[in-house]
């Protein structure tokens, strides 16, 4: 594994919220992260569907993990997402990479999946901008 | 307890996720919505703070439940948030308020706040469109 | 006239777009801007309406200008807007105000109006991130 | 020219702000649409860039043809756009695409490109949401 990968990793143990949710880091490199977590009960909605926040969630750790890449210890300013259909299936990924980056800060893009039977379907794409922590 | 109310909070029981962050719905009226839950470790990121994932989902919550109060069931198409400072106290509220709303979408807007020491502190705000279920 | 609201009309003398669509800052102070114009045919869309491109200007300046009275010569970084109904009548205002500001940047929220036979209707609202220039 | 360029570049003729901005429809098919028009003073702002508004303008109708190619006649709900850098150089571009869509509503992601000295940079991204008219 790569020392910027275990770092991301050990970063998301730090966070008992993405520990809580069991999220996982499964690529990191400059300019591009992904994470991902298991669709289980405990993460629904009143419909069965994943919960929007759930995936909103991911969507901006996403981000926040892209900008990082490039920016070091970094937060999320701000972002926006558009919901596309119900997240169904086994496991929810996260895509993002960075459109944009200066010094302090990076325009990142995300693209939010559910894997349903081994196909993914996108349900929500994000956009948003991060800020390198301390600034 | 009036019937609006306890038929929102009837939902938020089935939400297993909100179950999972202990959210409860303190408000519900025809065109406002007051979600809150407790600042506990297990929703907190590395440094300490609550995680920007739980201030997102509460608003993204109350933003679904303004619209909810004129609409019926809905969920959300689209938001944005920006965060303001770190989520830091005991307690976080989420009030959303719906601006316009036609028979299928309306478009609300929320406000959060950490409760710390008895004192808020707005913490992020959002925007984003509501929208009618099976629509 | 205040010093401020001076500098600020000077500054939109010197924007050849704004002078083009026929501008003017009504109030500028700390934290809050208005900036209006005068909806006329040369600014209107296929149906007859204002062309939301024209809102969405009016919106985005009286943000930079918003964050502006704070943090001197500003820009934009990113805003969203939602289009509540078309804008009709013989006016377009725009009041923006300053929600939260450090150093380098503010967070700006905004309301367009349209006023259409001495009645104002809210016709959008939009929320950015103004950064100072030169950052 | 195929009959949906065709119709497309009527309605331009239709939009007189567009007209004034000097717009024009370069591609019109389903799923995409892409808008130029020439950088001239007249649309600039105090620095000399073009100014955020015609950006926006740009992106904000870009976004609207494209949703209105797979919805028919449209209009835009909302958006959001994060601005990259000055606007600098002889052409604005905007490419719009849908990413999904349903009979009512789709969801839109756009570039914009200055063209300076035979080559593209991209100045910001934008992402909505398109209604069909009358919904």
């Amino acid at each position: 594994m790569n020392a910027l990968l275990q770092l991301g990793q050990d970063i998301l143990q730090n966070q008992s919220f993405s520990q809580l949710l069991g999220t996982q880091l499964d690529r990191f490199e400059p300019g591009q992260a992904v994470l991902s977590l298991v669709i289980r009960d405990e993460l629904k909605q009143q419909h069965g569907f994943l919960h929007g926040g759930v995936v909103s969630y991911l969507a901006d750790n996403a981000l926040t993990y892209a900008g990082g890449s490039v920016l070091g210890d970094s937060l999320t300013v701000e972002y926006k997402i558009n919901y596309l259909r119900p997240a169904i299936g086994e496991r929810l990924i996260a895509r993002a990479s960075v459109l944009s980056a200066g010094k302090r800060q990076a325009v990142c893009q995300c693209e939010v999946f559910a894997l349903a039977n081994g196909e993914e379907k996108r349900v929500a794409v994000a956009q948003g901008t991060i800020r390198k922590a301390g600034q």
